[in-house]
């Protein structure tokens, strides 16, 4: 395992690969995809042949970031995951498949596990697209309108349009930068945070219609259950705008989202407001991520959920209280 | 009336002046706040008198933009506008005592009326933030955090947090120097994009559970009867940011808020997406406003408002399929 200290230095070991597969993260965001598709146009530009592979259905909305990347046929000779944090956040058909052969991981979660051949984790990057636009960069590539679509989505989509506490100067540079290079900012701003989708309207209105507030009102929790995503003809796909709506109600430390998975399991997320450690307490309970935004799994049915996760906030809340 | 053209020959307009008036608009938002203060800072830095005037109450949530900047003793000597574009927009106490005394507007609207003795406009620029940052970069000042905080919530809060059309490279980039100077992101886009009161987070929940869909799904609408707002413990001056909701869903051409009046009325707010005129819909029925967002004023009860409304779009959309 090799700790990558720069850019330039990802750029030097993905110049001598040819054949090179790029793993995103399941349930594929704008910034997994931002970086999969960006880099994979910039190693064709180079010659070489490159695929995205994703475990999941990769949402209609993000349409333009594939455009004119059809699957090249190759044998995987070198594996590369963007803003993939754990092998098991791959996905169900990737981690099977990849789990031990990766070789490169390009990310931006302090949380990285190290799973890759090398790594090169920026934890000072709001989005993991900040570190391939760098890559690119360093691999000598142009940045096109097409790559410049990817990273401006991955930039926009990790940061709330910008609105997050994880923006930095950079952060806007690039975008800046991204949008001299034809990046269409408006467009992409209309579909990723203007527009909901009729499934996504009736799953916010169910999950608004259901938010509790528990801890005298230091949090709010919202709980999507299996019957909700049949009823609203939704699905997981959607709740990444879910999980930001209990923190913005006024005087909300810690907005929580539980959602069942098929299996009757509970993927919990958590929003917090500054100095709360999203990621702290997650990884009380088997989890991790940001500091701001962090998520674990809990063992169902919902009783047995909510109840380890009362616990841990009752422990939580204690404990600041000491 | 003199057209300026450069921020320095504005710079050097109030190099020569003393005792400074800076009139923002009535209704004040965070652009002509964020050009008033950071101004006025500039100009005291420079051992000038200058104070900062609005004709309605300041919000509360824009408290830290006029932290320190106590109101001085002087009689005005020179009067400058920022981010006006009419004087009719001062608010009536300004625009009665001033309206024919502005030495100099400073300002980012197209459709600024040049009521000033001079004028600079910078119809490209998202915010007239962006003409006062380069105007104070010109008088030689400093930009202090204090500074770099009004021309961030300006920057940000007239382009929905970088998300609109109007934001260019430049505006980005000024963020990012403002970050650089010392201006708190994160805490100014948490108060002005990510919270909501608790009485805004009821009404809003009120309203999406009774979001209909009409006219096979072309329009959404929101009613909000008094019921509704005593329910919610929220009131009108609550309901901007409702009436951006049922455009939101996709496929919504014409989005719908009809909000019960104290006095049993109703007042219509339009949303339209393109090519769709709100302003001609709503003259039909006796209102106005712009091409894509316009009101009117229907008599209650809400069968009655309702079944005026219902004619008028049933003969809109019979029209369109003529």
């Amino acid at each position: 395992m090799t700790i990558i200290e720069t850019p330039s230095a990802a750029a030097e070991l993905l110049k001598k690969q040819d054949n090179i597969l790029i793993l995103v993260h399941g349930h594929p965001d704008g910034d997994t995809l931002g970086c999969g598709y960006s880099l994979c146009r910039a190693l064709r530009a180079m010659g070489k042949k490159a695929n995205v592979s994703c475990s999941d259905e990769i949402p209609h909305k993000f349409d333009y970031l594939l455009k004119g990347v059809d699957e090249q046929s190759f044998e995987p000779e070198f594996i590369t995951a963007v803003d993939v944090a754990d092998t098991k956040l791959l996905g169900k058909k990737n981690e099977e498949l990849f789990k031990d052969r990766i070789d490169l991981s390009i990310d931006h979660h302090p949380s990285n596990k190290f799973f890759a051949k090398s790594t090169i984790v920026d934890a000072k990057a709001a989005a993991a697209s900040e570190v391939v636009l760098q890559v690119i960069r360093e691999l000598g590539q142009e940045v096109t309108p097409e790559i410049a679509n990817g990273i401006y989505t991955g930039l926009s989509t990790d940061t709330g349009c910008f609105r997050y506490s994880n923006v930095t100067p950079r952060t806007l540079r690039m975008a800046a930068e991204m949008i001299e290079a034809g990046a269409d900012n408006a467009a992409i701003n209309t579909v990723m945070f203007e527009t909901k989708t009729k499934s996504y309207a009736a799953l916010e209105r169910e999950c608004l219609a259901n938010m509790q507030m528990l801890f005298d009102d230091r949090c709010a929790m919202i709980t999507i259950t299996q019957d909700i995503f049949d009823k609203t003809g939704s699905d997981e796909s959607e709740c990444d705008g879910i999980a930001a709506l209990p923190r913005q109600v006024e005087g909300v430390l810690i907005g929580i989202t539980m959602r069942e998975k098929p299996d009757g399991n509970f993927k919990v997320s958590l929003r917090t407001h500054a100095p709360i450690d999203a990621s702290e307490l997650c990884s009380k309970m088997g989890g991790g991520g940001h500091a701001r935004a962090a998520g674990c799994q809990l063992e169902g049915p919902l009783e047995n959920a909510r109840k380890v996760l009362m616990k841990n906030l009752k422990d939580f809340f204690d404990s600041e209280n000491e």
